[in-house]
């Protein structure tokens, strides 16, 4: 048990709705749960442990386990994973995030591509790394349901699938509500602090969400999702 | 200097960007600015120097202001503001969040309304306090072009303002896309955990925004944005 880092094979999932997913949908992943000692055994506790035995793990009682990893949350069973690799799916819709820096937000944009049903999501580096207990957390556990692949360069993502491409930049002159998605697509965002790159107009057709003067530009999560939301009802 | 506290008359704009947005805004409110003695002395610094001098303000340059209300962040311009009361517009269509909890939430969905076009938010109690540093610094300063209003119960909001209500709800079956949205108008959004509850049904139209299974609910704010997005484009 040590705090997380990056370059480990494992990973840990923080809470028990979280644990719930990873059992759910990625339980060969699974390498151990750790419990509170102060967890409320209520039904869903049950549940779990019932769900555990069937895979052939005892959770194991720790409260070490929880100051370590999550000293102030209010979180009382981990679930530690071996990280996997996941292969993007050709024939689906992809979500393109570039440089995403903040893990709520990656986790935040998970969790809403699972509802509006996007299940592929490529992420080109620099990035915050999506396998940390942060992304893990607040994806809701959206990300054992997803294929989450990694890139060093747009040109890596763009040798590997022909989705035509459609770049959200405040510089684009076509309003997300004039556009039509042509499938296979991939909706592609920038970074929370910067935006896109102005070569990404380039690449393909450029999209704006049009919003008041009054803001600078949405917050990364909103804009994906209204993309998601919008982009799934034009797909032509 | 101290600690924000709920009770107090005044509370404090967190950072250069947040700051600015007050003293565009609401330049009466403003009681001090403080400017930590490592800042980048950049463009907007002097812009910011400029702007406070023209309202008569003298910013003071102090470390401790940042150990007592930024210990841990990036964060090197505060503002100190008055708080203020803000009556919403019967005119113009409201956001209506009933006890929302988490300060994120609330900023980033006051963010997006200014985006999306929508001044006016009522927020029913129990709920974060809509003036704490966090949700001020959450909104990216948008807090200072809206309107803001508390209010104890539903019914209270109901006393003042005819406006007919759109409850979001899981347990809605009138899809958002077949909505018509009659203005004047309110929507409403629930609880982060629980959501709206069960009798809000019963006070207007209610509404749901449709997921897939693989989720038990979209993220407030996700939720909020996706609202707020749609019904400007179904209102009739």
């Amino acid at each position: 048990m040590k705090r997380y880092r990056k370059e480990y094979e494992f990973s840990y999932a923080l809470g028990m709705t979280v644990t719930f997913e990873l059992l759910l949908s990625r339980p060969k992943s699974l390498r151990a749960v750790y419990v509170h000692p102060a967890v409320t055994k209520n039904d869903n506790y049950f549940k779990l442990i019932e769900k555990c035995e069937s895979l052939g793990i005892s959770p194991t009682e720790s409260e070490k386990a929880f100051n370590i990893l999550s000293p102030k949350e209010n979180c009382f069973v981990i679930g530690e994973f071996e990280k996997y690799s996941m292969a993007l799916d050709e024939g689906e819709p992809h979500i393109a995030l570039v440089s995403p820096m903040n893990a709520g937000n990656v986790g935040t944009i998970m969790r809403t591509a699972l509802g509006l049903g996007y299940e592929n999501i490529a992420i080109i580096e620099p990035c915050t790394d999506p396998f940390s207990p942060e992304v893990v957390r607040s994806s809701m556990g959206a990300i054992f349901s997803l294929n989450v692949e990694v890139f060093k360069s747009i040109d890596e993502y763009r040798a590997r699938f022909e989705h035509k491409l459609y770049p959200f930049m405040l510089t684009a002159s076509l309003p997300i509500e004039q556009v039509e998605f042509v499938p296979p697509y991939a909706l592609v965002f920038g970074n929370e602090a910067h935006g896109l790159p102005e070569e990404f107009a380039a690449l393909g057709q450029s999209v704006i969400i049009p919003c008041t003067d009054k803001v600078d530009s949405l917050n990364l999560s909103i804009a994906a999702a209204i993309g998601m939301y919008e982009a799934r009802k034009r797909t032509v």
